[in-house]
C-alpha cells in the first residue's frame, strides 16, 4: 500500500472499516507515516450541493496542483440500513479513472462514536498512503458532524440560498467549527439574504470582528491583508465567505484559495500543531472508551446484564442502583 | 415535587441537568413512580415547524382530554453556544400560565451522549411527577435525534414540502424510526411530492406492505381496518402519514388520534414492554460508559494522559499503543 497499490488500500480500508485485528495492527504501523496530508472538512445542511462542491474541489486539486485526493464521505444521518452515500453517481461520473483519486463511502453503522472512530481510521490510512489532500464530507449539521470536523484542519460550512426558514437560528452552532464558510448555489434568489445572515451569525460568534463590520467590510478583508493591517489581532483567522456554483465550477478556484491561505494561518500561527493535539486527543478518548467497555462486558456476564435490565423493568432498580451493582461484581 | 409543587419540579430538573449528586439520588428515589407517561419523541429537518407542531399537540392534549404535558425540547446542533432552543417564544405566547403545563428547553453541553442521558434524567422525572403526556422535540435528522428518539414510546417524524432536493434520499434512516410520519405546512405547494416521495421511501422501509400498495391504497389503510383485515400481519404497524397545517391547528384532532391507535397498538402487541426493555438497556449503556470512564480519570493520573499524547503528536506511538499503555498502567 505504502508503495501505491490502490487494492492494497482497497483491502486496508474495508479492514479498518471493520475494525479487524488484521486493521488495528495496521494503524499501529502506519502512525509513523502520518501526519503530511491537508485534511480539509466539508459539512453542511442537506440540499446544499456538498456532493457537488467537493468534487469540484478534487477535480481542481488534481488538474491545477497534481495532488493526489482522497475523498471519505461520510452519511451519519443512516444508522440503520447503511445505504449509500449521497452524490456517489455524480462522483463517479467525474473522477473515476484517475489512479491518483480514491473514493470511500461510508454509512453509520450501530454507534455514533464507531464512525467517527471508523472516519478517523480511514483519514490515517489515506495520510501515509501518501494522498496530499483528505476531503472529509458529512452530511447534515448536528453532533455526529462536528465530531467529524474535528478531525480536520480546516472546516468548510457550506450553506445555499433558500433552505427553510428557521435554519438560520440554527445555524450558530455549525459556525463556531467554520474556518470557511461557503454558499453554493450562490446564482439562485435569495443569496443576498443568506450573505446577510451568515455575516451577522459571524458576527455572534466572532464578536472581535466587530470592529470591522462598523467599517462595513470585514467580509471583503482577505486574511493576509488582515495581518499586514491589524498589528494586534494578525494571529486571528476570520472566516471568510466565499459564494460558489459547484455545478459549473463558478468561485471553485478562489475557494481553494482561501483554503491555502488557512493552511498557511495555521501553519504560521502555530494552530496546525494544536489542531493536531487535540485531534489526537479525542481520538484517544474514543479508543479508550471504547477498550473500557470491551474490558466490562468481558468481565461482566451478559446473563448478569440481562438479570438487572429486568429488575429494571420491574423498577424494582433504578438505572443508578443497576450500574453501582454491576460495576462492583466487575470489581469483585 | 410529588404532591406537584412546580417549584421542587424546576429546582430538581435543574439538578438532574446539571448530573449533581442530588439529582442522581433523586432519580433513584423516584424510579418506582415512573413508567406510566406516554412518551412522544418529535423529530424532523429544521424548518419543518416542529415547534409549532409541538405546541399544538400540547394545547389538543390540555384543551380536548384534559391531561398533563411535560415538553422537553433539545437541541443538539448547538454543541458550543448552549444558545436557546427554537419556538421557545412560540411557545410561551400559547401554553404560559397553564400550571399543567411544564416546558424545559435543553442544549447541548459537550458530550452527545451527555446530552441523551440528561434528556432521558428529564424525561424520568416528568414521569415520576405524574405528567401524562412528554413530547420530546429535537432539531435535525442525525445520529443524536436517532438516540433521542430511542426514549420515546411514539416517534412522530414532521416534514414540510420544499425542503431542497436531496432531502428526500436522506430521509431512510430517519423513516425507520418513525411510528407517524407528519407532513406539517400541508397548504404549501409541493404538498403531493412529499407525500410520494414519503410513500415510496415507507415501501422501501417496510417492504410487507408492497401487497397494499399494489392495491393503491397502503397509507389510507388504518391500523385497525389492517388488524381486522389482514390475519398474518395484524400486529405489525404502518406508519401512517398525517397532514398538518400545525400553524391553523389543522390536522391535530387527526394526529392525536393516529398517535392514540399506535398508544393501543403497543399496549396490544406487547411492544410497549419491548420498547421499554430496549430504553432501559440503552440508558444502562449510557451510565456505564459515563462511569467506566470516570473510574479511568480517577486511577490514571492526568499527567500520564499528557504524556502519552506528547508521544502520539510527535509520533512516537500511536493511538492503539497509548490506549494499551494507559490501560495497562491502570491495571496495574
Amino acid at each position: 500500500m505504502l508503495a501505491g497499490d490502490r487494492l492494497s488500500l482497497a483491502r486496508l480500508l474495508t479492514r479498518v472499516e471493520n475494525d479487524s485485528p488484521e486493521g488495528r495492527a495496521a494503524l499501529v504501523e502506519l502512525f509513523p507515516y502520518t501526519g503530511k496530508a491537508h485534511l480539509i472538512g466539508v459539512t453542511g445542511a442537506p440540499g446544499t450541493g456538498k456532493s457537488s462542491l467537493v468534487n469540484q474541489l478534487a477535480l481542481h486539486y488534481r488538474r491545477q496542483a497534481d495532488q493526489r485526493v482522497a475523498i471519505v464521505a461520510v452519511d451519519p444521518s443512516s444508522p440503520f440500513t447503511g445505504g449509500a452515500v449521497l452524490g456517489d453517481r455524480v462522483r463517479m461520473r467525474d473522477l473515476s479513472g484517475d489512479p491518483q483519486v480514491f473514493i470511500r463511502s461510508m454509512a453509520s453503522r450501530g454507534s455514533l462514536g464507531g464512525l467517527a472512530q471508523a472516519t478517523a481510521g480511514m483519514v490515517q490510512v489515506f495520510d501515509a498512503a501518501g494522498f496530499d489532500v483528505i476531503l472529509i464530507e458529512t452530511v447534515g449539521a448536528g453532533q455526529s458532524e462536528v465530531d467529524i470536523a474535528r478531525l480536520a484542519h480546516t472546516t468548510l460550512v457550506v450553506e445555499a440560498p433558500g433552505l427553510g426558514d428557521d435554519i438560520q437560528a440554527i445555524k450558530a452552532g455549525i459556525l463556531e467549527i467554520a474556518d470557511i464558510l461557503v454558499i453554493n448555489k450562490a446564482d439562485r434568489p435569495g443569496v443576498e439574504n443568506t450573505e446577510r445572515a451568515l455575516k451577522s451569525t459571524l458576527e455572534l460568534a466572532h464578536p472581535a470582528q466587530r470592529i470591522f463590520l462598523h467599517h462595513g467590510q470585514v467580509m471583503e478583508v482577505k486574511s493576509g491583508d488582515l495581518r499586514s493591517a491589524q498589528g494586534d489581532i494578525s494571529t486571528m483567522w476570520i472566516p471568510p465567505i466565499q459564494k460558489t456554483v459547484s455545478t459549473e465550477g463558478r468561485g471553485i478556484p478562489e475557494l481553494v484559495e482561501a483554503i491555502a491561505r488557512h493552511a498557511e494561518h495555521l501553519r504560521q500561527s502555530g494552530d496546525w500543531v494544536a489542531r493536531e493535539r487535540a485531534r489526537l486527543e479525542v481520538e484517544l478518548e474514543m479508543l479508550i472508551q471504547e477498550a473500557l467497555l470491551a474490558r466490562f462486558r468481558e468481565d461482566v456476564p451478559a446473563q448478569k446484564v440481562q438479570q438487572v435490565i429486568e429488575q429494571m423493568v420491574k423498577r424494582d432498580l433504578s438505572p443508578w442502583e443497576a450500574v453501582k451493582s454491576l460495576m462492583n461484581g466487575r470489581s469483585k
